[in-house]
């Protein structure tokens, strides 16, 4: 038994504090995505962090996953796990009738019931866009170049995006005519990176020891432009040739916005959630085991509201970002903080009116709380991190 | 029953979507705020949206008005539901070595089970700040501004600070001898303002009819400056006489700081959480039933938590705010849309790195999705609201 009163001075499991560094460096990093989203044409929305557990259910794979809670009329409720769904949600019912495409961002507080280790908590902040209402090649580079423009104005130079596209994994498994149970495995095996039970699921599948050598390694395939041409060789039907033809056309559009070099194809990121249809992509920085950033297209969510449309999209992790920035020694700059006011007791009001006047200018003010010496009045402001004193005498 | 086809379209009672005018709104507001405390020297934290319930539920006077939902280890835990309890137990914490004064912000959401109404939801927001470690009026006056420079930094100029003073009413209570159990009925129904309730207590208590009268007085007391002379008649002991005395000090330096004029006297000023012990206020706007804002000193809470600390903080309701805004035909400035650009099919590389070189001068700019004719794309501008449109052939 943990002891009671230890309990009330602890956040719960997954869960953290930030102290004023960390907090600050969330809303610098905040501030700076919100504008350069808006700078893209993507408006901000804010939806509930509570929602219907039947909103969030049918996007979860592991039911387990979600933080369930009683609300009024006993219905039961889950904490938002991640913020698509709920946009989905939003934009199939109070803005079904609002032009397309539709652009959205959010930034906000998403909640994970997981085993916690490092990179991931079971409440954690996300930040991303949804692009809603367009099937176009031209959408998924926008999504894409924004994400790598997100991470670039985070201050993290050195990552890589890795860009898959489920269609040519899920076309070369209607070719060998796989059945859906175990196309549903193999994907799953793929997306934990579990290559042994992988092989061991296409061992067992009716097909030539060449066929099954090709679909064990398409996961691990991974390289730059010269990938695309060698997928072409792969056996194909219309749905993986077509799944080829996205990649280069989105490629090709990448170099126009100036980021190719950041990214390279790889077959193996298939995405932990069921509702990616075409182009995904993850964002990983060296020597870190898990994405900074995810996304991609999925054409087949809002049907699920009952207002069809293509979409694409990604999200960044935020507590991700601040890990990385931390572990490659980066600083975002800190805040200045330029004047302490100290004063001897018969002069508060004069120290009252001098603190008023110059955070008029936008100057960071400190006003001391009670009368001090000069001596006093210095050394607060040295322990404090104050640049400036001004003392009323 | 309802359909649950339907609910998946809805947020649970008492939670809303914020569409992008509204969550531009909030957007500028909480960065406005943000600025403001941090030039009054106060540093922002972060604190989980879960806490254990061991940590909220001594402080919540309504058990069940706390959502709980179940953690790690079958712990029962519960969304925060205001925020300055979560801040003394990081003060108690991981910040128990920090020097004081502790100058702390936070804008975050918080959760209630209630009755929705107008102004009140399951889910708001908050941003206030703690001011921990002093026990001087000159810190009480420093939150009372504070608290109407955010209000007027939010752009609304009508409103008044009701400030009142626990310890007066305690004071008197004391001096008539009644009882702990009485106290608390009598305090409990001024808080909720149910003076049929209030004056029917006191009918039962042994007093003169002359003390009686003063007592179910005492709640409607409420004006300015000559408001504090007439307290001063009161019967009184010295918790009271020292309750009055801290109040004239603290509008003297209000004085100073030139916001008397939104003070006025109200000791009917009770707030509905059990941990304040000293000035305590609330703020509103005419034609409103609710407060925009409340805070005052709570000297014990800390204690709670192991670590003895005076405190005086505040809080302010930001839906409540933008509702203020919008009831009297205030506008937030909104953001300015600046460039749609348009282009024939082959032209969209020119296209894209146009998008990308106004983006990089702080300009919004909507890239088109698809290739369009001049009339498409100008008639694209206007839908989107953009001020101008680049066209590339």
């Amino acid at each position: 038994m943990m002891n009671p009163e230890k309990l009330i001075l602890e956040t719960p499991y997954g869960t953290r504090d930030l102290l004023p560094r960390d907090a600050a460096e969330m809303r610098h990093m905040e501030n700076m995505l919100s504008s350069l989203f808006r700078s893209w044409g993507y408006d901000e929305v804010v939806t509930p962090t509570i929602e219907h557990l039947e909103t969030l259910a049918p996007r979860v794979q592991e039911e387990n996953s979600l933080f369930m809670l009683l609300g009024n009329q006993n219905k039961i409720l889950a904490l938002r796990n991640e913020m698509t769904t709920p946009i989905a949600r939003l934009v199939s019912s109070r803005l079904k009738d609002a032009p397309v495409p539709l652009k959205l961002s959010y930034i906000g507080n998403v909640f994970r019931v997981e085993q916690t280790q490092m990179g991931r908590q079971c409440e954690f902040h996300q930040a991303g866009v949804e692009l809603m209402g367009s099937e176009r090649p031209a959408a998924d580079a926008e999504i894409v170049s924004l994400a790598i423009a997100s991470v670039l104005a985070c201050g993290i130079k050195d990552f890589q995006i890795h860009m898959g596209q489920v269609d040519f994994l899920d076309g070369l498994l209607s070719y060998f005519e796989i059945d859906e149970q175990c196309q549903r495995e193999i994907k799953s095996a793929i997306e934990r990176h579990n290559f042994v039970l992988m092989d061991s699921l296409i061992d067992a599948l009716p097909l030539s020891e060449q066929d099954r050598g090709m679909l064990k390694e398409l996961p691990l395939l991974n390289g730059r432009e010269e990938l695309l041409r060698r997928l072409y060789d792969f056996p194909r039907n219309e749905q993986s040739r077509r799944a080829i033809d996205n990649l280069a056309e989105i490629y090709a559009l990448l170099k126009s916005y100036g980021v190719a070099d950041y990214v390279r194809f790889d077959l193996g990121i298939i995405r932990d959630f069921n509702y990616y249809t075409g182009m995904v992509f993850e964002g990983y920085s060296p020597g870190l085991g898990f994405p900074l950033c995810g996304g991609g297209r999925y054409d087949r969510l809002l049907t699920e509201y009952g207002h069809p449309m293509s979409a694409t999209g990604f999200a960044l992790g935020m507590e991700r970002i601040l890990l990385t920035l931390d572990r490659q020694g980066i600083q975002i700059p800190s805040v200045s903080r330029d004047v302490y006011i100290g004063y001897a007791e018969q002069s508060i009001g004069e120290a009252i009116r001098r603190a008023m006047e110059l955070r008029q200018t936008g100057k960071i003010v400190e006003l001391g709380l009670k009368g001090q010496s000069y001596e006093e009045a210095e050394s607060s402001r040295e322990a404090r991190g104050y640049a400036a004193l001004e003392y009323f005498q």
